[in-house]
């Protein structure tokens, strides 16, 4: 069996950079980063305009046992989001309002969770956002070990210590540490030559024309009737 | 081929001990009830934030045939909860506006269905909660029997006539008649001890220290890095 | 390999009658044609309340390449809805802001896809409906092509350019083209009769008694206990 | 938190009329008890033509974790099936070649499993049939209880201790153990008419004759073109 | 609600060239009518290495009902292909091993539904293939109409009376009968194409040359490493 | 976008540890290395009793196109095992027996695919194993870059090119290359003390005995009864 081990210390992203991915939100920093990245779409929101953007503390959970989520909360700082990964598929309602009074008294902004929710009504009022594989009301137990702050595959996506992650209505993405600073720049970009497509697009231009595909369009054997 | 029957009189538990139930939630019966009783949690709520108990009123449909539940109106009390199972699986809309405006009238709760349901937005305006599989519009037939208040299997969850059914944001949980009293008593335990735990988890206190967890873990071999 | 085409010309249903089929719904509208063009329910909009009727315009994609939503753009008009499938299931993000914004100042009324769809929170400020199979951040191409205003399965139904598509909360509906007038016409004669059921039930009288079901059902051997 | 139980002893059919129910084969029995028992069709053999009856001995386990099928070994008879069933939906691999060979020895004919199972070359090897959920090669722990022997919901179908588990290519069902006398009856005149019925089928005959469904048909208003 | 109709006479394709569009097979066929006409791939054969091809019998079922499979056997030729589409999405076990005899007795080639089967054993014995959405021995009823030999959505795709049906280990495509001529000379030329390739790669010789591809690729940008 | 890059030369495990993991299979090797490293169970072998071990070289792919696969032949050694992921969810088959064809003539063993594939019958006759989502005859495009050997997310587990893969009935496992001499060692030790275990349980001993779990069981509150 692997050892378990619970990484104390991790190195975080700085916290300007990791806002501006917040700013810009999940599709534009999943296409600024080349469109790598993003959890399985199945991770949806537990209420509607949750927007944040943190460090991601890892936590490797057993199926059914949700005791590592309670070792976890000793390792985050304000801004970290937890993401929760269990060690084979599982539904069972890891975490509900109790771990995020206690999430949210260290600043702890968001849960993302490839397993199940509940209290989801107390969280709502709360306002502590989760994304999560589904809603369900079964308790798990804390019998087994898992890890803390190591790399794991959440909702197919690796996702190591000190990430950063951008969730939002559309879904979860992870910008590795290294490359935040990079995405947030191309996001910027992005965002910039947006504005004045909008504006065009609104005002009725064409994409066809805007983006001149119909050359391409035609090249390729397009036929109109 | 089984018998088809309608059973007319049901017993039921004492209503101030649902409206208990009800208070406590979804999450904390099922907790005081030793995890048993959750429907599974795919059954979700049309709208957001509807919470009831009531005692099951159990209809066994044929798939894509309703016309058992139009018998199933007539044995409903006020505080009754509709609890709908088809014999296979089946995700046709059932149930619509007309069926909860006649339940409604009989001071019927709410509705629980192992299949689709229609006219959701009616169902919102006149707040007649649904918890179903799926939202469908396909419409049913009224050729077939099944059977009123016998002991059915809902979303994996078998459920007798008169059991209190507790349904809100995170799902739908049974709980067997004979119990209520016990679980009510339980679960108000169970509400009381987390009021204080809550207090002190949101002024900063580990639940590893309040519940005592670093020894066990530590004895469970995990390694602090 | 097929030839890729698009029409740029398509017949279309009266506007007041794809108006009246509108206020329907698309329960009554799909009852109304005997129960046929029900798109699968797993099509669901990104925000609750909506709903439009409109005119098809048809777009088959490629998996993964959005790009003949461009081209379809063009041949839309005010009242339009596109329906677009994917030639083989796909889940990925085909559409976003800037293609609504282009499409709205169009006056094109919604989207249908059998898809995924992103910037889902964008489209709710702008109003502007979609029904789809999920969201998801995960962009797509523009490198290959598809067919526009050809006939498509559209999650599980076909349908035909100029069709007319009715869309709510219960989901989505299409009407052929040829037979709106005639659905549209009984339609209103359900809604008709169902408010006098509809008082009726209110006032507590029973669907058995009002539906005379009770003789029909003894005669088939259903038993009361 | 429910006790955790093991009952040692449980009533158990005859097993002559086991073994009937077993020719039988499923959707006979299934048919001949009025449609009832079967479990969700998601359960599938994992090697084909085995086709198995016996009588269950039920075991609750938590998700994940496999320690009550070692206890359950110890109160099985010869000719029982072990009918394994999660607290909450999980896909592990709880059982193997090893566990096999140990039921084996003691005479035990099958195992029905609402999770995972591995090493199915080894059990085809050594034709030990298993009706499970998937296959799946994740293991289990053994470090939580559940129980033996009390009543469990398996695949959407609640199985007591000693009914009668009838599994061949079609799935599974349970014919409750009072039952088992009355549904081996009925399901050996179901075979013998259709004996009969096969034969004329197969020299030609229609259906629509041999059923007489003709009238029928018209009457409901069939319409031949 | 529809008229419920059977039409007894339909065209279909010359037996030659169905039976050459047989040999080809289901992936050449699809590629060899432009990549359309595929049955979703949750449609599977009940034993490997079944092959067939005919003339699509087409049948609408309501759910969980299967009195008009029994019709349509009346108006089956040899050489035909039952192709059966409920009305809403079922799991039930429509079709037995009786059915298969019947249908046998005809000279009907095979099943293709989307629903269940049930007696696999038998069907398999008898050489009866059936391509399904599973199998299940949950059985059916016969009480209400649906039609034959209308144009029905048969998993996500369009079949109409006549239309070539083949199907082996990969799965189901639909040729539309006025195309059968052409898509089987485009399949024979794709396959006489093959089989040089085939001889090439298994010499040894690269795709990439054989194919020309590495100039394009270097152009769109591929970088060797 | 991302940059697209073929990866020439990768590191690979000794052959002889490669062989000796697969001799042992998926279910001891996922134990041996501590429960890690297996791929989603969804991926199934298309025919039974295959059992390979070899090297990964990875494929990442656009959703409906095969043009990389096409490019990492050429990269292919004896003794390799392809690893197909595509960018986005896919069903699509993604291969047949052309490209198997050029696989065997350079020595490769087996493809591992998150997505689909066709001529599952001639892939049968010739012996060219394959584990994937599913069997789907619809074809792909030859359009778009991916890259070959770089690490990619297959089925929810991360895949560095030169790990390597075992793969069996039971599913597909990873090894890090750097882990796969530990892992055979731990491996042929499990294998060892489980022939034992096998003797001794197949001659009636209970595994609650040989195990010695009595005491625990007891200590945790299990009740006899």
């Amino acid at each position: 069996m692997s050892k378990h081990v619970v990484v104390r210390e991790i190195a975080r992203a700085e916290s300007a950079i990791i806002d501006k991915l917040g700013e810009h939100g999940v599709a534009t920093v999943h296409e600024a980063q080349g469109r790598s990245g993003l959890l399985a779409h199945y991770l949806r929101p537990i209420y509607p305009r949750a927007a944040v953007a943190g460090s991601a503390v890892t936590v490797l959970v057993p199926p059914g046992d949700n005791w590592m989520i309670h070792v976890a909360v000793e390792v985050c700082r304000p801004g970290d989001v937890l993401v929760v990964a269990p060690s084979s598929p599982c539904s069972d309602g890891y975490f509900g309002d109790l771990l995020a009074t206690s999430l949210k008294a260290r600043g702890v902004r968001a849960l993302v969770i490839d397993a199940g929710v509940r209290d989801v009504a107390a969280l709502t009022d709360m306002q502590f956002p989760v994304w999560s594989k589904c809603v369900c009301a079964q308790g798990t137990i804390k019998a087994s070990l898992g890890s803390v702050n190591v790399p794991v595959i959440c909702a197919s996506q690796r996702v190591e210590p000190g990430d950063v992650v951008v969730a939002d209505d559309d879904g979860v993405v992870i910008v590795p540490r290294a490359a935040a600073f990079r995405v947030a720049e191309a996001a910027a970009k992005r965002v910039a030559s947006e504005e004045d497509k909008r504006r065009r697009l609104a005002s009725g231009e064409l994409g066809l024309d805007m983006y001149r595909m119909r050359e391409q369009l035609a090249a390729l054997g397009l036929e109109y009737q």
